[in-house]
């Protein structure tokens, strides 16, 4: 990884993160991962040191039109060749800026300067083609610093590359299920006291994706695809309805989970928020296409306004205080009295730091969801920093109307935590 | 920075750009950032490897209870000492286990192991300590890889010992200014054409930390003090109301901003969105103690509700249509009508990427803005991906209530472009 925004921690680095998983897929791990600033002395001693011991050294950034871009000059280096001209980089740039209605300057020239032999990988994308050669037996790739365009790059040039060039790559074969409701620790010692025969040859794997929480199930050939499928059925028993579902392309938000459901039935939700405040209204909104199953929110933070919006009982205030059931129970009904929807989420609670009291510690939250034939209530006390707890609420909040959705009867492990 | 998590590619790395910055502060630049797998051999050969050519190595991650927890060892081995257990450690780790009344277990007593001849390095937050030696005339700290736990450490502990120890250390003098409305090309274009005798010895930097952008003027003395005041107020001049503040601890939001203005003059907003679809509520709610100023928020989705909750009359919604400038107007006139609010915002617009027309393609939106006393109103158009306009407007939006409040009467910079 080269650059010298990523040595002065102004950017943070998320390229090799998807580098690794691309070589992952391909059942490629990586050795080593060196960060380097902009010097070209480093960069091609580096280069040079590094296919020593690696079948294969991508190399990430430095391919841009300015002085401060040397992954040509340095690979160079390294190989002990001269910069060329090539003309097949040089007809990519006019055609890019041809297309971009953008004149070429003496700048953008440079970026067709490339070390004398080396091949090229187009780039779909941008203006900087990619480039590979040869050294000590390792095959060294130069790719874009632009994360889309690497993307590209990485998806339809180079691992189809590595897959027919390096014989020993096995292509994994990976499922992934969004799972809510239960942490991590708690997962893996349930599957250890249930599952003690849980074969070797499918991998776990535990991505914590907050709120969500992602589990892999790897397998090295295909011929145990059967094999995976099974235990995934097995899983899918012992977790039931805290699977949200598999990812297909990429994974989707619990808001996508219960919009999807609602458009599935016709159906439509309206929240009254306080401590959340908007915070569930905006998750649903972020949604493309949500307004088909979403109308309206009640972001009611003051006591005044929970009357004045919802038509909740200042006597009933005054009686239990704002966060309580009697109250979120009367923001629901306001909520579905005040719209045309079919489902509804109120939540109130003490998003801290400041405002708890004994009895109602910060974290505490009441939540109510369901339909005008049936509202449920639950009280939750969620220790952590405010935005944890407006991001744990609204999550959770959501996931009940998801439950009520599918239909699910069993209580989540979350409620035994609730005291 | 070591641990398999980081090369599969699970988890995006952001602690050595915390490190980098910390160092950066005292001057110290880093010559080189290497990424290893959980793998004894590898890191104790590159801790040795690495202290050749640096004056110090910081080692992050692996201090944990678990076998794939090396550091320890893989320093020991580097040094060619042994483990011991070290009695400050192991008094730490009771300390930390009685205070959180937790029983230490065996795995966790392995935290007290540490090289002979190491010297402690103080956790005032979590269980593991860090520790320091000297190898090969470098000083190698070993610090934990939890993102607190090592803010701590580098700030209280591993900061002030280097600025003592390495007398070529320059404690780089830096102040950071937050700015909202104009692009980083564009400032540093403003700059240019304002400043052509901009001291070099005012070093400039930029650090997009979108939507806003911080601006870094570094000088490498004390001596140059007053320059860095008399050229900050020279940017105060140019970039006026741009500048929301600056840096003094931790950056402010731009709800933050807001907040702050409104509680001083001891008034309130309320907020009327459409397309930003509770965002604009949630950003402001995000910040402690936000109930003083914001009471309510109307998430008016569909048309309906836009009548129903804010009196929108449903024949400027069939006259004008929802995204326009008489229909946000109504929805600001009737967020006050419906709250004891003195401000208010109110959005409509369409955030894409379905539902554009030819008239008003995605990306347009009407923001109205003010009091009681004058509602403003304005058109944008924001290209960009769902998230970024909705982004965008929201901020924009607090923006324009911002300048109503500190009275500016100069248009900011994205009114030109707004076409």
């Amino acid at each position: 990884m080269t650059g010298n925004e990523l040595m002065t921690g102004d950017i943070v680095d998320s390229n090799s993160s998807m580098i690794a998983q691309r070589l992952l897929d391909l059942g490629l791990s990586i050795q080593q991962k060196v960060t380097l600033a902009d010097d070209l002395c480093l960069l091609s001693k580096k280069i040079e040191s590094m296919t020593v011991s690696a079948d294969v050294l991508i190399v990430n950034g430095g391919l841009g039109p300015t002085v401060d871009d040397l992954t040509a000059q340095a690979l160079a280096n390294a190989c002990n060749v001269k910069l060329n001209e090539s003309t097949a980089a040089l007809q990519h740039l006019i055609n890019w800026s041809n297309q971009k209605n953008y004149l070429l300057d003496q700048a953008n020239l440079k970026q067709a300067m490339l070390p004398n032999g080396c091949e090229i990988i187009a780039n779909r994308v941008g203006s900087a083609v990619g480039f590979k050669m040869r050294l000590n037996d390792c095959i060294v790739y130069c790719t874009p610093g632009v994360p889309s365009e690497l993307n590209v790059m990485l998806e339809e040039q180079i691992t189809p590359q590595l897959e027919v060039n390096l014989p020993n790559t096995n292509n994994y074969f990976v499922e992934r299920l969004q799972i809510f409701g239960v942490g991590e620790s708690k997962l893996q010692q349930l599957i250890i006291d249930n599952f003690p025969s849980w074969p070797d040859k499918i991998e776990l794997g535990f991505r914590a994706a907050a709120p969500l929480l992602e589990l892999k199930l790897t397998i090295k050939t295909s011929e145990d695809y059967d094999l995976l499928e099974l235990w995934k059925k097995n899983l899918t028993q012992l977790l039931g309805s805290h699977i949200l579902g598999e990812i297909v392309s990429t994974p989707l938000t619990m808001a996508e989970y219960v919009l999807n459901l609602l458009k599935s039935k016709n159906r439509s939700l309206t929240v009254a928020e306080s401590c959340t405040g908007g915070l569930i209204s905006s998750l649903i909104t972020a949604v493309s296409g949500s307004s088909s199953a979403f109308e309206a929110g009640f972001v009611t933070y003051s006591n005044e306004m929970k009357s004045k919006m919802l038509g909740v009982d200042a006597s009933t205030i005054g009686s239990y205080g704002a966060v309580s059931e009697q109250v979120v129970k009367e923001m629901a009904l306001g909520a579905l009295n005040n719209s045309n929807s079919d489902y509804t989420i109120a939540v109130s609670g003490i998003a801290g730091p400041d405002g708890g009291t004994k009895d109602k510690p910060v974290g505490s939250v009441w939540i109510a969801w369901g339909s005008s034939s049936k509202i449920h209530t639950r009280y939750f006390c969620l220790k952590g920093s405010r935005q944890y707890f407006q991001q744990m609420v609204a999550t959770r909040a959501l996931d009940l109307i998801r439950r009520e959705l599918i239909e699910c009867k069993k209580p989540p492990f979350y409620f035994e935590q609730a005291l």
